[in-house]
């Protein structure tokens, strides 16, 4: 089967070039540097589908003195917390991306005491020398895989926001941080969900396998139109809906657990790592 | 192919039979629980071969202070430091040990200031109310399917501890934690050693794929008959050393680093968890 990345054409120009007409390019062909330069540029939009091959990871940074807790967090519910680097205390990059944590991510959210307090495209003024950024897997990784595989993706069909869901399940705690966990949707025919099973389990590191194939009010998720962060998509008859841990899971936790100051990246607005998809294949 | 498991049956009495002849069975189909009380009575043994199926760890407990350093020396060396589970600072169980970290491990190395002060098989004298103990993966976990495979393991055929060497390749390090990768060694034919490839590379959480094959100076060992940790084991004509990352790499990052105390696991002497072997391997 032919690819059939990138379903979302989404010409941009690029601003780089210096011919007349811009070179029409999509955004799943743009490397992680060209693509971080647009989002610090100030672009925002959700990064399904952007820098195909490059993986994608959620933020979540707070002060050092929350620092082990959140670890230890993650540590313990890897389904939803893979954690892929983490930075020094007050520095804006790591191992797996050569940019600028503060600018380059589409979009950012702002919590004090657990209260979602900003949602900005740049973070320079608010970062502090004692903050440790946590970059956490996504499953945005696995979608070309998927895609490879003849599964569909709505959310690339349709163009929008993947929907993400608090559930009723809590996560393991640690220290003072615990949480719900929560989950991305993905609907499709009942018969390729084996084949979504079998082509994410080979990415652990990026959520792997769904956490629940079906009935969402077993997950408590009541209204599959209303999620709790992105947006709805359709399902069509006959359609099962495939949850997979989310790595907004950090963010829901600093909701519960009422850190005094952490930063996360927007629901579906991810950091573009400079490392590989591949990288986190398993055989 | 049947199992060639367990290859050294060992025979020990059950402590716990009334009858006047001891009835003999052999390590490998000991529960963990069974397992533990007999290192708990003080039987100081390596644990290979040890109830099969079920998972074995190393251990490093440090103070709460030095926790985070541990966790993301772990977190950035996830090859040679696998986490498994975590406990809360002064517990001596976890959600994967269902026993007592104090007693219920063949041996222990006690460090004060990277210095080895002590070498027991009980730390109940020694277990301080803010230590948290970090169980790490163990290779002798994939043992058993490399056996299935029909890959021999040298160790377990002539019933010694595994070799364990020092390189040369720094871990990355973690604060104030850092050390050289330790390798454990199995060697065997050419042939082979594809499929030790393929089978180990389904356990990532115990060590995973193989970090070196073939040439021991390339890691910086001069000598592979004298092993810085276990024991050496014969290799026969034509045969080819591979190389696992070990989890004896955070002692030797504790013996490097120096941290005011730490416990650890004596090589070779593991902590036999209830986790099962499959629940750690991936399609």
């Amino acid at each position: 089967m032919t690819s059939a990345w990138p379903p979302r054409p989404s010409p941009v120009s690029t601003s780089a070039s210096s011919s007349e007409v811009p070179v029409p390019e999509t955004v799943a062909s743009l490397s992680p540097d060209l693509a971080r330069a647009r989002f610090r540029e100030g672009l925002r939009v959700p990064t399904s589908g952007w820098s195909a091959g490059w993986t994608q990871a959620n933020l979540i940074a707070v002060p050092r003195e929350q620092a082990y807790d959140v670890l230890l967090f993650a540590q313990r519910n890897p389904k939803s917390c893979p954690v892929l680097d983490v930075t020094e205390p007050g520095e804006v990059g790591c191992g797996i991306f050569d940019g600028d944590l503060r600018t380059d991510i589409p979009g950012y959210r702002v919590y004090e005491d657990g209260e979602l307090v900003a949602e900005v495209s740049d973070v320079r003024d608010l970062w502090r020398k004692d903050l440790v950024a946590f970059l956490i897997g996504c499953s945005f990784t696995f979608e070309a895989a998927l895609l490879e595989a003849g599964v569909p993706v709505r959310h690339v069909e349709v163009g929008s926001n993947v929907p993400m869901y608090r559930t009723n399940r809590p996560c393991r705690s640690a220290g003072s941080i615990g949480g719900p966990l929560v989950v991305s949707m993905r609907p499709m025919p009942a018969d390729q969900v084996a084949t979504a099973v079998r082509v994410t389990s080979r990415y652990p590191a990026v959520h792997g396998a769904p956490v629940h194939i079906g009935d969402p009010e077993a997950l408590g998720i009541t209204d599959l139109a209303s999620p709790d962060f992105g947006e709805a998509v359709p399902i069509g008859d006959g359609e099962i809906p495939v949850f997979w841990a989310c790595g907004v899971t950090p963010q829901a936790a600093v909701m519960q657990s009422r850190p005094p100051f952490a930063i996360g990246h927007a629901p579906g607005m991810m950091a573009i790592t400079d490392a590989r998809d591949s990288d986190y294949l398993v055989p």
